[in-house]
């Protein structure tokens, strides 16, 4: 055994061991096998839970976490978020990835779901940071943004030599249906069966975009995907604000999980309709069987990647959209972060705290004042907890962070300072 | 001077230096004066806050959080939170606030707003933690609970003798217009106006309130107050979330202040409606000129009291229901937790960072992930930051906190633990 966690809260609110060998967990539970681990921690005061499962986001957006904040969409792409992405270098993606990985090792995302550019680099810093990813570049058709898919059969080229390493896979991303024409949705389509790769992409984020599509192409925005192909695959939807239940029942039929970006849609105010407020609508999903995953966006959206205040907003949105206090209780919502999300990505064995998973695993600081007393388990980690309540975090059977110090961070935070300021041209 | 913090940084992105001498602010900005501090702080790399202000809460149902999370209204009333509070002991309320106040100081509160009983108790533990606060204890009619009103009279008999001390101050507080009939509303007013006292109320939380209201008595809620004195006084009016502008309008002619409990309202679903869904007006609010503060409400009903998280929650749900995402911007919600509650509650000499003002005040550590880069200290407040990023936190030009460490805490857990077991009869 090469770790050890001993009398630790787990969230059924018994006390057990947990075991872990190489990078999977062995054991979980109040009995001690025989034998010695290289390593023992005192989990005393501490609740274990799966790691978090981020499965939406554009990690290198940590550079511009706050800047442009409270402006409507327009300007704030046109005169902020657009000229300074036209800045970033290699170097910078890298950085900004890096950041972003140490943001989430600090509140206990152990995977997640990457959506951005120049991808060999977010590549580089997830390896460099110890956690588990599935990235891809987002198509935008019309080639203003260059040679797109030359660039995703590089990727693809790279993650099939086995550059990747075992702890990064890719995936298709056509970014949304109103930046993606027919014929390269599917492209898309084709390309991820040809390479036995999942899809990611947007779907459903406005209003304006639910009735562009009806009227150019006379079907609701989830059909459209389906006539083209994209749903054949196992895919991630982000945001779904606006899916009806029509759409919600046939999704059921295919391997699509709709990934809920709760801070993001109303930071956006993406339920702004005219004479209605849109929401995703959890308990129709949950009724049609659809699988849901949870998400951040990036942090220009959200200004963080906190899954724990992720996990609040869902849960309570859900009830008050609703008007079911009951709706989206808490063990539901650890559930929708973590292994909803792993099984959205197609990481099947991650995800859970149970033995023959892999080693992803958080754990909570109970003598937090926020996290004190504990009558219930799943109710501090949805409500009560937030990221920096998270005192150790393991990946892979690594541990990443210890009671808040994440080897190497001084130099990230640095160096993606130095970036952030040159991109944006301010303070930073 | 007693503390000088150097080299900070402010809300307005200037570095600066912040002087204290005794319990006063008296410097704030980029020059130094002449002479030497007791104590030097170096305020590199943090970012200085007023103390924030919870505007309302029940501090000592921390003994309850996540107990009996995700149920309905009533069997959470009647089968959880009844039960448990008629066990409470005057220990149980002084060990739960304490435990309240740690909660505080840690996510960087500094003044709060409570109403809950056996309030001599909640008045030693705020004096013991050395928080500022204003305390009330909450009349129901009918006598089923005891000689409240004896105790009020006695609780006005103690802080007239001076026995509460310069950091806590007595309000008036008819429980709700549902519990409190109109006669002794109108005992409560002149019992405020006779002993000078401000008043805190529960207003227009559900619908079901707001229509009862009408059926009975002819008037919506906040009309129904005015009617009968409340709002001669100066008021804190707790949740508000079905006012409509005819009510803002006329409250914006009296010394009143609505107190948003976003997170309270979203998780026990008071938006819920027969055909409408119900959120706090703030667009109509601001128009109408009314002041408006923010709060935690009980944990019992948040599961935290962290004030970050709540600033968060208002501003992006008053950018989804008024579907305006430059709704509520960063440096106005930062306002609202800070000045917006300390005016309402009449402590007009707090909520602020400025020469003159008490000296409460919260240092934020930029180091952490979460708050890198700094494009924008508003918004690093309002939607980056949450409780746990406070290093340090100064009450009444005392530091309470520093680097997470809170005096005498260990001992305030474990009593509370031993209480919440007792009370509930569960593992705790």
């Amino acid at each position: 055994m090469d770790l050890w966690i001993e009398h630790v809260t787990l969230l059924d609110g018994s006390r057990g061991h947990i075991g872990i060998s190489g990078n999977r967990i062995t054991h979980v539970g109040p009995d001690a096998p025989d034998g010695t681990a290289a390593r023992t921690i005192d989990g005393t005061d501490r609740l274990a839970l799966p790691g978090l499962v981020n499965a939406h986001t554009h990690a290198a957006m940590t550079l511009f976490r706050g800047y442009g904040d409270d402006m409507p969409l327009r300007p704030w792409l046109e005169e902020r978020i657009w000229p300074a992405e036209a800045k970033l270098t290699d170097e910078d993606v890298y950085w900004g990835t890096r950041l972003a990985c140490a943001e989430m090792i600090r509140t206990g995302t152990t995977l997640f779901n990457d959506m951005y550019w120049k991808v060999p680099n977010a590549v580089r810093a997830i390896q460099d940071a110890g956690l588990r990813g599935t990235v891809s570049a987002g198509l935008i058709s019309g080639g203003f943004m260059g040679d797109l898919k030359g660039e995703m059969r590089e990727l693809i080229a790279m993650y099939e030599d086995g550059e990747f390493g075992d702890r990064i896979r890719l995936a298709i991303s056509p970014h949304a249906l109103y930046t993606v024409t027919p014929d390269d949705l599917e492209w898309c389509a084709q390309l991820a069966t040809d390479h036995d790769l999942p899809i990611q992409i947007h779907l459903s984020e406005t209003l304006r975009e639910v009735e562009e599509c009806v009227e150019e192409y006379g079907l609701r925005p989830a059909f459209h995907l389906e006539r083209h192909g994209i749903l054949d695959r196992p895919t991630t939807l982000a945001h779904g604000v606006w899916l009806d239940r029509e759409e919600l029942a046939m999704l059921a039929t295919h391997p699509a999980t709709v990934v809920h970006n709760p801070v993001s849609n109303l930071k956006l105010a993406c339920g702004q309709g005219r004479d209605v407020r849109g929401w995703f609508d959890y308990p129709g999903a949950k009724e049609a069987g659809v699988n849901v995953a949870l998400a951040t966006d990036g942090t220009a959206s959200n200004t963080n990647l906190d899954m724990f205040e992720e996990m609040k907003f869902a849960s309570l949105m859900a009830k008050h959209a609703s008007g079911d206090p009951t709706c989206m209780p808490a063990a539901e919502t650890v559930e929708i972060a973590t292994r909803g999300g792993a099984d959205g990505m197609g990481w099947v064995d991650a995800g859970r705290l149970e033995p023959g998973a892999l080693a992803d695993l958080v754990l909570l600081d109970l003598t937090e004042p926020t996290l004190t007393p504990m009558h219930d388990p799943a109710s501090h980690a949805a409500y009560a907890a937030n990221g920096q309540c998270v005192h150790t975090t393991i990946c892979d059977g690594r541990i990443l962070m210890e009671g808040g110090e994440i080897e190497g961070y001084p130099e990230v935070r640095a160096r993606a300072i130095e970036a952030a300021r040159r991109v944006t041209g301010d303070g930073a």
